[in-house]
């Protein structure tokens, strides 16, 4: 399995909007196993993204699907940085389904 | 929702026997709807947690679940230290499921 697990700052007032961008379509993208979107309790501007895919092809395949590509687009404007980016090696747990 | 997203170091050689250890009774604990450990692909001994509960109280509660307690013990000694511990407020996404 491959992991990612991020960070992200919005544009200030639009964590949310962002928020709403990064959840439409999720599930529907083939290998995903995990994608949990979080608010940071700590400071207002900040998201959590982590992820699990079968394998890292199809995370990168992901990037080109048309509705994910629709997203970045329109989340683009509302991101003002990336504050972390760690790739892991998913062993097991709870909460790992295969995408519809 | 409450999430934790932590990081921790295993005593040198011990990572895949903690592993082992942090993935019994999965899935078992009430109010549970995420728990995933990884490796760190990049620190031999690194392991990452992500955690969803439904509420802190819950996660809490799990602490002194008898199966946890055991799990706890067990850990505590291949547990060289805890190098991240971030709590989240996760939003949605796909697999996010209860526990059994």
């Amino acid at each position: 399995m491959y992991g990612l697990i991020g960070k992200m700052k919005a544009t200030a007032g639009q964590r949310d909007a962002l928020i709403d961008v990064l959840l439409q379509d999720v599930g529907a993208m083939p290998g995903c196993l995990n994608y949990i979107v979080a608010r940071d309790p700590k400071d207002a501007d900040a998201i959590w993204i982590s992820e699990v895919w079968d394998n890292a092809d199809n995370h990168r395949a992901s990037l080109s699907l048309p509705q994910v590509r629709a997203a970045i687009e329109r989340a683009k404007p509302m991101i003002a940085s990336f504050q972390a980016h760690f790739e892991t090696e998913p062993v097991g747990g709870h909460g790992l389904t295969a995408a519809r």
